[in-house]
């Protein structure tokens, strides 16, 4: 079992989308965070649901949660806002890891150890052209989520 | 709009369960985390699917990749073997923070800025006597994660 066979299609975005357009994506599809991309096959980082629900809440707000009691239904209405005309790539934290990447050969047991050195919650697979392996450039396949890894590893038990 | 219109059911397991069955929950709800529940209502923690796989693994392999790709098939569906036998409470990591708790009547406001200041991907909800605010008892009424309040707070736009 290679990492290609374990590969499932997750919506992307890239850098300059708009980051209303990828919190739609997220929230469409009831996920945890989105992959971002720098080009066709580029894994640059996973924008987490929670980073867009922070940029919708007023500074002021998290400074002081007692604020959040006095904010009516219609304002939180108007909380997305706050999204328009912002791209993915303001969105992303200064400190924001580059996702892990496998590649299309590497084995089940090869995604779950780099899973587990990078503590990450899914892995990019990229279908790299031979002589390019470690580099950028291919095709980005799909990702490999923990969940999925373990009811792939769990099959048989 | 308050976190208990807003609270989804959601897997929990207690800190005595088995390992291998949170990860098989893990697995077959395809969820990048469970909720880890003391008593009916007490929320300690949440078990990251990528936790799992991390124990999963063995040791020498996190610590040197290369050895990961001599691992065969055969082995590989013998790595749950790892887990048996294993209780949550051994699983999670010594730094697992609290889980966000909200209480049943706070606003979706409320909510993501709890989100926003824990940087939680999920809160979970817990209806509390009236006279027990802030502190433990009452019943879990079910989680609010990030994509599902986004979904909420991007209903209207």
């Amino acid at each position: 079992m290679r990492a290609r066979d374990l590969a499932e299609p997750f919506p992307t975005v890239s850098l300059d989308d708009q980051a209303l357009d990828a919190a739609r994506l997220l929230a469409e599809h009831r996920l945890p965070g989105i992959l971002v991309v720098d080009g066709p096959a580029t894994p640059v980082a996973i924008l987490p649901a929670s980073q867009l629900v922070r940029l919708l809440v007023p500074g002021y707000i998290i400074e002081d949660p007692s604020l959040a009691a006095v904010i009516d239904e219609a304002h939180a209405d108007r909380l997305c806002d706050e999204l328009t005309g912002v791209r993915v790539r303001e969105c992303l934290p200064k400190d924001t890891p580059a996702p892990a990447v496998a590649d299309a050969d590497d084995t089940a047991v090869e995604v779950a150890a780099l899973m587990a050195r990078t503590r990450s919650p899914l892995v990019a697979v990229v279908e790299r052209p031979a002589d390019r392996r470690g580099g950028s450039g291919g095709e980005l396949l799909g990702v490999i989520t923990a969940s999925n890894l373990l009811h792939r590893l769990l099959g048989n038990a």
